[in-house]
This record gives C-alpha cells, structure tokens and sequence, in this order.
C-alpha cells in the first residue's frame, strides 16, 4: 500500500496480536493512533471475541488460527493469562518469521520466561514484557488508546538478547506513552508481588469476607461502602481467569509478601486490642507520605477521590413540614 | 435581619459547628449553599484554624471558645476525632439552649453515645449522626459542598430521643444532599467495621508492609504503584488522628471483623499454596458482582479507575533511529 510521504515510517511492518482483551485492544488502538505498525494482524480464542475485534475495527486484519496470526509479523504479541503462555509459544512457534520480536504482557515475569523461552527457534528475539497498566474491565471493548500514558512497562530480556531488539521494542512501548525500565525476571515478580498482587489478593479477600458475615447484610454493605470499602471492590472486580494464573504463577513471592504483611498486620492488631494510640498514630502517620510520593511522580490523581464526580447540590424547596417554617 | 421575602426558611436559625475540618467545613459550605442555617456560628481548638476559617468565610461568625459557639444555637455539630467528643460534650452542656438538638459526625457510635450522652441536659435532645462520606484530605481547606450528595447519613437516636428532633435533624442531612438511615449504635459500629475500618486497617497494613521492605525499594513501589497499589495508598493517607481515635473506640467489632478476615485470608494463602486454581477463581468471580451492585446503587462511578485522568497519547515524532527507517 503506498502511503502519503508526510506520514513517518511505522516502528514494525506487521504486529500480531495474540489475544485482544483490555491490554491487547489497548495496544491495538494506541499503536494505530500513534502509527508505530504498519498493519496489525489480530485473533482471539473465541469466535465472538474475534467477531468483536472486526467490528471494533481493532486490526487491519482478523485470522482464525494464532498460526496464522504470526506469519509474517515483525512484533509479536501474546495478551493472555499467564497460563496459558507456554502452550501459545509451542504452537506459534514453527510459524514465526526469523528475526521477529516476540513479547508478552503478562504480570507475571519467572514463568513466562521457563514456559516460553524453551519452545521458540534461536532466530526469533524473545523479549518479554509487563505493562503496569490496566482496569477493573477486561475485553475487547474495555481498552483506551491512552491507558499506557505515563504508566511503566517493564522489560525482563533473558540474558543474551539482543540489545538492538530490546530497544526497538522498548521504543515502541515508548511511542505508546509509556515509560520502560529493564528488570529481571524474579525481581520483576518481587516487586510486583508488592505493588500488585498482594494489593489484589487482600482486596479479593475483604470483598469476600463482607459478602459472608451474618450480622451484616449485602445490602448495608452497599449502601455504606463509601466508607472506603469500595475502592476495594474495583480490584477485586478484576478478570478472575488473569488472577488466578498470576496467583498460581507468582506462588512464592506473593506468599512471601503475605507472611511479611501477616506480621504487620498481628502488630496493628495487638496495638488495637491493647488500647495503643501511640503506636497506632505513628503507623498511621508514616503511610501518609507514601501517597504523596506517588502523586508526586505522577502515578495517580492528586484530585480528591481520585477525581471521582460528585453530584451537585440538588438545592431542592425545604421538605415538609420545614418549608413554612418561620425564622 | 430581614430576608427577601422569596428566600425560604432555614432549617435552624442558628447552627454552631465545633471542628470545622474536612467534614465540618463541608457541612459549613453545604447549609450556606442549601440555606439550611439562618446562621453558622463556628469554633476550632487552633487558633490557626479559626483564621483560616474566617479568611474561607465558612461561618458568619467565628469564636474562640466551644462555649460561646453553642449559645442560643438550635443545632449543634461536634465535627472532631470521637476520642474528643466526651470532654467536649461536657464543657458545652452548661451553655446549650433548651430545645437544641445536639449532634456529632463520628465514624464510632456506641463510644460517642456512652461518652456524651451522661454530660447533656434532659431539655436538649442528642441525636449522633455519621455521614458515611470523605477524601483522603483533611482540614478546613479540604471541605466542599457536595460532599454529601448520594452518600448515607445515619441517625443513632438513643431510645427515648423525641421523633420530631430526629426528623427535624434528618431533613438537615437530606438539605445538604444526604439519604438518611436510622440504626442503633452498635449495629452500626459492626456495619462499619466491616465498610469503613477494617478497609483502613487493612489499607494502613500494607502501604506500611511495602514500605518496609529490603528487596524492594521505597522508588519502586511507588513507580509501580498502578497496578494496585495506589487504590490503597488513597485510603491509607487518611487523617492519623481520626483513625486512631476510631480503632480505639471500636475495638471489638473491628477485632471481630478482623477475625473474619484472617480466617479468609488463610483460606486463600492455602488454595495459592496448594495450587488450587478452581478454588481461586470461584473466589474471584464471587467478588466482582459486589462491585456491580455498589455501582449500581450509585455509591461508586462506573467509569474505569473510579474516573480517574487519562492524559493524551503525546504523538510525538518517531524516536531515533526510527525516526529514519522505512517500512
């Protein structure tokens, strides 16, 4: 297809997306709005999720088989559950062009590696990749082209990849808004398991536990939620099929951080029972500055509520029986 | 003074406010805007606070001290941490008018209703409110009008409490934008140990756990805050003194409610122990309809991230060497 001269030369000729969820559909539309492909072949496991993509306009191209997806493709990449990574690369692999970036998104970073690495050719680039990015909506219709802007994403190339591949697709990352950093693999798990899966886990948890008490009802807990239970129920309104490949992959660091969040959680509990403000005022006081940490660098909204709408005031007549009430 | 005769009756003639933070100068801002008060007369501990709230021009007169706040005033609001709420109580009851309604906005009932309750004359009536509503800011600066707008305000009348001040202090609430609910304090105490504490427990636990950690810097939680961590760095930025004050005034039902929590938790530590995928995506898929419901009730916005900014994708020019490469 010739082009108008003006328009700047795509990053990669062919990107084929394998999986087009929340994350695939957002790169899919930030890629296009930015111009980093020249065409994006796409496909899904499901035909309605395929159907869907077509009808979204995702991809310059919609196949049936990830086979077909890849022939050809310059970037590769596979937006799916972290579990089923392995099976994906052993049946994409035969069909892979030589000297084509294959990626991933997943959160998990140690087992994506041991369960793809092994079945890809030694001419491909494997460079797997994090996006800390996303919603509590999944599927086609939940992505944004914006959704990586200002976000990381986190690069874990096996030791030996190529440096020349590693910054082709770190600046195509780049072009999607992100900033990049380069980790390996297990510290990558470590620290996610912090700043994302135990967050997820004890949300799911929480959420859990006020659905099964007996002397409260659901609905009290949903008309009192604003409490500050309900920022806890849109994590744990999270895709449950992603979650529980992470948690299944991601088993030792998050168990660790779970013991290290059980001992802390024991001291806050003795405090309570044992009537010690002190303590609990000066734990209260250090996790303030956290938050101005993270505003500060610009990782979420300084505005109130995080920017949540507030109704205005109905400034409706006085209600009877005030409303002849005399002053 | 004489109104313009269109204008409607205030609510109560005269409303003192004792703590005017977050929520005191909410309430400050929302009677102006509704004419809930014929007038606000409004108190601080700090002399700090009293000039900011003069030069905010939230009352239409500000004095030095709680006794001079309450006298002839027909509504009294105690807007200050429940551990103050007792000494306060009994420093005004010498100078309330008879007739008053006496009232607090504290996130604990049974404390404040044993605390204030013995202090107060027969001829006021006391009637606790809590308006299930708040940001992570605090202070006279942080209040806004519409604050309370679709959130709850419950009324823990002790019994006997004469019907008509119930009413009388409800139709103020729903002025200023608020659904009313009437409970008794210790219901109310385990409902919100469930929707409000044990979240900012849970929330002040683990912004503390990530900050403790050797392998994983202070740098890198924050700069992966987004994929979850952030949602809880929001809550656990809340007011230091208001929340020890609440642990300590509700300590069994919190204890309680934590119980149920770490029973829970144990449950899923052992299904990600065991690699019990079936039981962890039950779990999860359970927990996302909750978040429906809160959203569909109106307590939380559908918008993805609670609605929080996305900035634009920047569309800058290609990045070097790219910016060359022909496709």
């Amino acid at each position: 297809m010739s082009k108008p001269a003006a328009k700047p030369a795509a990053l990669f000729n062919r990107v084929a997306l394998i999986g087009v969820g929340l994350i695939g559909s957002s790169i899919a539309r930030a890629a296009k709005a930015q111009g980093a492909a020249g065409s994006i072949v796409a496909t899904a496991r499901s035909a309605a999720t395929r159907k869907r993509i077509a009808e979204l306009g995702l991809a310059d191209q919609v196949v049936e088989t990830n086979a077909a997806a890849v022939e050809g493709a310059d970037l590769v990449i596979v937006s799916i559950p972290v579990g089923a990574c392995g099976p994906v690369a052993k049946e994409i692999a035969p069909h892979l062009k030589a000297g084509a970036i294959i990626s991933d998104v997943g959160s998990v970073k140690g087992s994506v590696v041991r369960d793809m690495a092994p079945h890809l050719p030694k001419n491909v680039h494997f460079v797997p990749a994090h996006p800390v990015a996303g919603t509590e909506y999944s599927g086609p219709d939940a992505g944004f082209a914006e959704l990586f802007v200002n976000r990381w994403c986190i690069l874990t190339p096996p030791e030996g990849t190529d440096p020349a591949a590693v910054e082709k697709l770190a600046a195509f990352w780049r072009l999607l808004g992100a900033n990049v950093e380069i980790m390996a693999p297990d510290h990558h798990d470590l620290v996610l398991a912090v700043t994302s899966h135990l967050p997820h886990l004890i949300a799911y948890t929480i959420v859990g536990t006020a659905d099964e008490l007996q002397t409260v009802t659901r609905s009290e807990v949903l008309k009192f939620s604003a409490g500050g239970f309900r920022d806890f129920t849109r994590i744990a309104a999270s895709d449950p099929t992603m979650w529980r490949d992470v948690f299944l992959a991601n088993k030792d660091a998050v168990l660790e951080m779970l013991g290290r969040f059980n001992e802390d959680i024991s001291l806050l509990t003795k405090a309570i029972r044992n009537g010690d403000g002190d303590a609990l005022f000066e734990h209260f006081t250090r996790t303030r500055a956290i938050r101005k940490g993270i505003v500060q660098i610009g990782q979420d909204s300084a505005s109130p509520d995080f920017g949540r709408p507030h109704p205005d005031l109905p400034h409706e007549p006085l209600p009877k029986p005030y409303a002849s009430e005399k002053d």
